[in-house]
């Protein structure tokens, strides 16, 4: 990109960086896009302190990245799903994805994005490898790919 | 995205992070990607701690990120130039940008992305709006947008 009279102070991808950018934060989000939504998961995953996770969740809900969702009443539990402010940053998460795949993954992608519909490859845009299509979070599955190592026992 | 048998630790995303995760670098690579190839103007930029612009810099060479170019000889002086690595990340920087366009920049977006050759607005999968075409890095120019407050006196 030419430089032009950009300053550097006023910037998105630095707004975004404020609440993006914190250690987990984009991990964690990453886990929800995948389908863990509670607590006690996202913690087994992650392998975070507690209180780490718990103040990136209360962030995330604030800023309106995700919501709280009761799922059980007695006693009251919550599980963490995605608002659209939160299912918009799936290109981040995407890009980070496909870079990750290029560059650090000497043994192929651990992980394949796939379009439900037709099963071809997302790329880098975002597309279809197979019918071109312009996907969204919620039309692609993630599977297994060729990097991915046996989990530890 | 449904959840398949990913099991988090074996990821692209993780480790694309262990990299740019670190506080800074995504903004000193957007610093890069404008056309801010020198320490002095780097740190005057961000304003940040010289021994941790330092520390960024270094990783990134380190890494192949970034590769220093000397620019002088006597005294003999560098500057920070991106690989094909580094241009790769123009996708996450693009994605961060639209993100904190769409939901972080009530003023509307403080820098605009158009395809040099036909001036049309980058979208959020790098396509020109205006004439369909898939953008790269080298081929479009960052101009102040609607959300561009004055610089400080």
């Amino acid at each position: 990109m030419l430089r032009s009279d950009y300053n550097g102070q006023n910037c998105s991808i630095a707004r975004a960086l404020e609440l993006v950018g914190e250690r987990w934060t984009l991990l964690i989000l990453r886990d929800v896009f995948l389908g863990t939504y509670r607590f006690e998961e996202l913690q087994g995953n992650l392998g975070i302190a507690r209180n780490v996770l718990q103040a990136r969740l209360e962030r995330l809900v604030q800023e309106g990245v995700l919501r709280r969702v009761r799922y059980q009443e007695r006693p009251p539990r919550y599980e963490y799903r995605l608002t659209r402010k939160g299912t918009d940053l799936w290109p981040v998460l995407v890009a980070m994805l496909k870079w990750g795949d290029r560059h650090l993954a000497p043994g192929g992608p651990p992980v394949v994005i796939r379009h439900r519909e037709c099963g071809g490859e997302i790329d880098d845009r975002r597309r279809c490898q197979r019918c071109g299509a312009d996907l969204e979070a919620w039309e692609v599955v993630a599977q297994r790919g060729p990097g991915m190592t046996p989990a530890p026992a």
